[in-house]
This record gives structure tokens, C-alpha cells and sequence, in this order.
């Protein structure tokens, strides 16, 4: 299984995407890093090029990468109105572009981020870069932090996905809802 | 001049597109409504398969129309924390697909509308409804209020177009900027 994390932003966007050396959700679990990277688009150009040029980009990344799941954080607001208008607009384009290529696509608060890889749920950053490296075995830190995030978004969701799959199951069969 | 007004929603997302009858932006001036509605996707569904479906039907709508130019709300945070992102998640659809088709793609504050359409930046809906209704000569007011809010952005641009060109051309000769 193939999972994308995606740490939208129009500035920096983060991608990572890991592969759990299964075909289907049983086996062995070997993970490893298929690619990670971040989308960025220059501050000189407007809003709607800079979304064009983002939305492109990511769609060849789908297209690429073909992912099963696709991870992406799961927006509150924050402080920065501003801030968070535009990583609103930018989860808009991921979350449309991976719902089209038929992923599964799956929204994950920060807590449950860091619950799920540091096993805390107000994990600070660099605590939770140096478990994405670890659980991940990466020569380094991944670089800058909205690579670690969206990493991290991908482990979260390995980690849940087979609970949410028996969830599933089960309410199927009638016996939990 | 075509020009697409677009009202952002996941709910309802209004849209309103004019011609000018001209070819270029001289000549006179006949308003009329090349197409109105609204773009509904059922609540039912889940946000990254309401995203994917309003996409689509944006960009066979953008297709169809080939609008000039496509004048967007720009957003502000609301009093709603949970409308506000979703209403950011459709606008970055909006501008990323309009950018995407080569339109001139413009954002105006729902005061600027107000101001540009009934001459007060601060006029109820329901003036507002008349008012692109009395413009447009519509033998009914628009319903719902997203498409009057989205007739009203194109009714906007085209009150604006032509000193937006005019201050354009005069940076561009050295005589303003």
C-alpha cells in the first residue's frame, strides 16, 4: 500500500509518500520513503497562479506516485486569519485532486498526528521529526518541517488503517456501528 | 466580454455569467445573462467527494462559458469557523480552475460588490437582489442569493474593468504607478 501525507500550504506544501511493502493491508510491514518533497510557488505571483500552479503540480504527483490513501491535516482555525485562509484554499485542491484520482482520502487532526507516530498528543516538532526519522530509518531530520509533517500524516494513517478497516468490517456485519 | 461571477460554497456555489456585447471592451454596452444556477453537492457525501464534484462541474462550466475574466468573492474570516474553510476549500478550487483556463481572474470584497452594483457599500441583500435584477432587466429577482451574490460580482468587474485597463496602460506608459 502506497500512502501520500500532503501538509497543505500555498507557500510550501509537503508531500511524503511511503510504501508498506504489502500489496494488500496484510504481510509484513517493511516501510520505506517512495518520495517526499515540497510544492512551492513564488510569493511574486498572484493568488489564483499560485493555486493553478499548485493544483498542477499536484495532480502530477497523483498521477505519478498512484496512491491507495492520501493523508491530509485536517484544518482548524488558527491565529493567523490570513494564514489560514490560504492553507484553506490549498487543502481545497488536495482534497479534490485525490478524491478524483479514486484514493481513499483521509483528513487527520495534528493530535492525532502525533498521538499516532509519538504516542503523545501535544508532541513537540522536533520531537516528532526525530520519530518520522526513526520510524522511518532516514539517514537525516526530514527537511524542512512540512516534509516531517506530511511523513508523518502518512504514518498516522498506516497506523490507522487497520483499525478503521476492522472498524468497517465489523459495522458491515452488524455487529458494531 | 464574458465575465463569470462565482459565489464559493460546498453547499451552494452561485454563479452568474454576463456578456457586455462587446467584442472588446469599447462599444456599447447590453448587458445580458448568458447563464445562471447554482452548483449544489449533497451533504451526504463526504468533504473530498464534494470537493471532486464541484471541481468537475466548475471546470465544465468554465469549458462551456470560456468567460474573459472571473471575478471570485474574496474571502475574510467569518463569525462560522466551520462554513469559513469550507467556503476557502471551494474558493481555492474556483481560482486554481479559472486561473488554470488563462481568464483574468479578479477577487472584490462583498463591499466593493455593494459600493460598484448599488452605489453603497453596505446594502442589504435584498437591495442588492433589485438591483441586479433592475441592471440585468430579469423578469424575476435571482434566486437564491448566491446567484444575485454572484451576477453582482460579474456586474462588479464590469464597472471596474475599464479603470482597472485605464490605470493599467497609464503604470505601463510611465504616467502612474
Amino acid at each position: 500500500m502506497f500512502v501520500l501525507g500532503v501538509d497543505p500550504g500555498v507557500s510550501r506544501c509537503g508531500y511524503g509518500c511511503i510504501s508498506d511493502g504489502c500489496i494488500s493491508n496484510g504481510g509484513s510491514r517493511e516501510l520505506s520513503v517512495v518520495a517526499m518533497g515540497v510544492i512551492r510557488t513564488p510569493p511574486s505571483d498572484e493568488l489564483p497562479t499560485r493555486l493553478a500552479a499548485l493544483d498542477a503540480e499536484l495532480r502530477r504527483l497523483l498521477a505519478e506516485l498512484r496512491p491507495d490513501a492520501v493523508a491530509v491535516e485536517r484544518l482548524f482555525f488558527q491565529a493567523n486569519a490570513r494564514t489560514a485562509m490560504s492553507v484553506g484554499q490549498a487543502s481545497g485542491l488536495v482534497l479534490a485532486a485525490a478524491s478524483a484520482t479514486g484514493a481513499h482520502v483521509v483528513q487527520y487532526t495534528p493530535n492525532e498526528v502525533k498521538q499516532a507516530v509519538a504516542g503523545y498528543g501535544a508532541a513537540p516538532k522536533e520531537q516528532m521529526q526525530r520519530m518520522v526519522q526513526a520510524q522511518l530509518k532516514l539517514s537525516a531530520r526530514p527537511e524542512p518541517a512540512d516534509v516531517a509533517d506530511a511523513l508523518a500524516l502518512a504514518l498516522c494513517h498506516l497506523a490507522m488503517a487497520p483499525l478503521q478497516a476492522r472498524i468497517r468490517a465489523a459495522s458491515g456485519s452488524g455487529v458494531a456501528r
